[in-house]
């Protein structure tokens, strides 16, 4: 099929080589022009701007690969004017569900189409056997793209999930899931790092790894990277988040469904970003004003 | 090789079963009759009594694979009077680790090799293609049993981790990531579940399953159970634990590492053992206390 790609940074990048392999047509089109210039050595045909999508034939089918928040909810906008009605636009990115159900609504006022696309594997994933959480409105239209996912997904790789929103929400609560996941298996080799034994992390990994309950691609992933840096010396054990984990607390909340444990594995990332705490302190103040306990104190300057 | 398999457990009868399929003769031990039967089916020699592992060919090799605790330690106690040096014993149970350096001493004393084995990948692994953590003190003698791992584990399925106890360990520390990980997993589900969106739980575990993240063999597990039981109507939510948990818990403590998602993941499973806890009444008191906010009462009986 003809799939206009807007957005070629890491995860857009590798599903245009991935769709290209997979013998579709693929034009290409990102505001950097390095990007467009990869793009061009995979095969692409690259757009010079977002309206030159409308040469595409119809219905127009147009895959939105952006930064989540106002880099996609704008493109959507500028779509929803450019685009003619039974075209289809796809969000593959990580945007909030709540935004991909207004997002649908923008679109389905102009009778565009509309799918939140889930997308997990990584990058290798986006370029090779990826993972699509897909949902839309219209099952009978998802239908007529179905073929481009039984392509680009690994076997059983992908999922339509039903109304507009639902793979993106499905998304968010996999990468919550992922949150405590890792934080469960880091949590586990600290342990280990501190006993009195001396395990070989990237063995350690290895061994989980092939038949152990808890194998799987994070435990690969892991091996994979003590491999390079067997105690990780060269990190900061600095842990970044994106947004999804944050947003299924939000769900826990909304729907006030315990999830204690994704919660606290938000929680240790945030720890994670401080270097010292204003808890700390007043904890340490509060042992000191009741039992004289000794405290840490700044050094002077 | 000639192993005798003491305990025909679950995981001792899978366990011979994979032995005899890999050409190794299992002189198997059990108090149960109908075990040992299973066993003979199997093609193992059974035998009538404990002290009959010595007619094994010296260097006699023993696995037992019996509940940890009290069942393995004195198993040991009296293979420490039984056997003669240079035999070797291999504790392939969950037993804690302490027991495991215990018990190697109790051997080590009459010249008997010890070996604590950390057995991974449910039943299923210990009838085919299982996972094993090994630790012991010879590594000289390690070599002589490990083409038994070599047939029965997995493709990089085992792992030799030195000193006794670190098997055993590693175990441990395996089956906190597992608590930490799996209530993770079933947090996201509990979203799901009260999200307004319609999901296939069997479906949901089976796209995450191929290509995504999280998947691994925790995930086909759950696939497998949603096929069977799409909502788990048939289950309690009751989460029992059998130690090594909070063995790992204990050893965050000990260590002073922080594990607070593995000890949350514990808690949690405290919790569903409970129908109604103390702790809820209190709150609910204190809220009264100072706020006069309205309690549930116990109906009368």
């Amino acid at each position: 099929m003809k799939i206009a790609m807007i957005g070629l940074g890491k995860m857009g990048i590798n599903l245009t080589e991935n769709l290209i392999r997979n013998d579709h047509e693929v034009w290409a089109y990102d505001l950097d022009e390095s990007a467009k210039a990869q793009a061009t050595v995979l095969g692409a045909t690259v757009l010079t701007a977002l309206e030159d999508v409308l040469a595409l034939p119809k219905p127009r089918l147009i895959w939105l690969m952006l930064p989540a928040g106002p880099a996609t909810k704008n493109t959507i906008q500028q779509l929803s004017q450019l685009l003619a009605p039974a075209d289809i636009v796809i969000d593959g990115g990580n945007s909030d569900y709540k935004d991909s159900i207004e997002d649908n609504q923008t679109l389905q006022a102009q009778g565009i189409h509309f799918f939140d696309v889930g997308t997990s594997g990584g990058m290798s994933g986006a370029n090779r056997d990826g993972n699509f959480m897909i949902g839309g409105d219209s099952e009978a239209t998802f239908a007529t793209i179905e073929p481009i996912f039984q392509d680009i997904a690994t076997k059983d790789g992908y999922l339509y999930t039903g109304a507009a929103g639902s793979g993106h929400y499905l998304k968010m609560v996999h990468n919550g899931i992922e949150y405590g996941m890792m934080q469960s298996i880091a949590e586990g080799f600290d342990v280990l790092a501190h006993s009195e034994f001396d395990y070989d992390n990237e063995a350690v990994a290895k061994v989980w790894a092939n038949g152990s309950v808890i194998r799987g691609w994070l435990m690969e992933l892991a091996e994979s990277a003590f491999s390079k840096d067997p105690k990780l010396d060269a990190l900061k054990g600095v842990m970044h988040s994106s947004g999804e984990g944050k947003w299924t607390i939000g769900e826990g909340l909304r729907l006030e469904v315990p999830t204690p444990v994704i919660a606290l594995a938000l929680m240790m990332r945030y720890r994670s970003l401080e270097t010292d705490t204003f808890t700390g302190k007043v904890v340490a103040a509060l042992r000191n004003e009741f039992g004289g306990h000794a405290v840490d104190k700044q050094q002077e300057a």
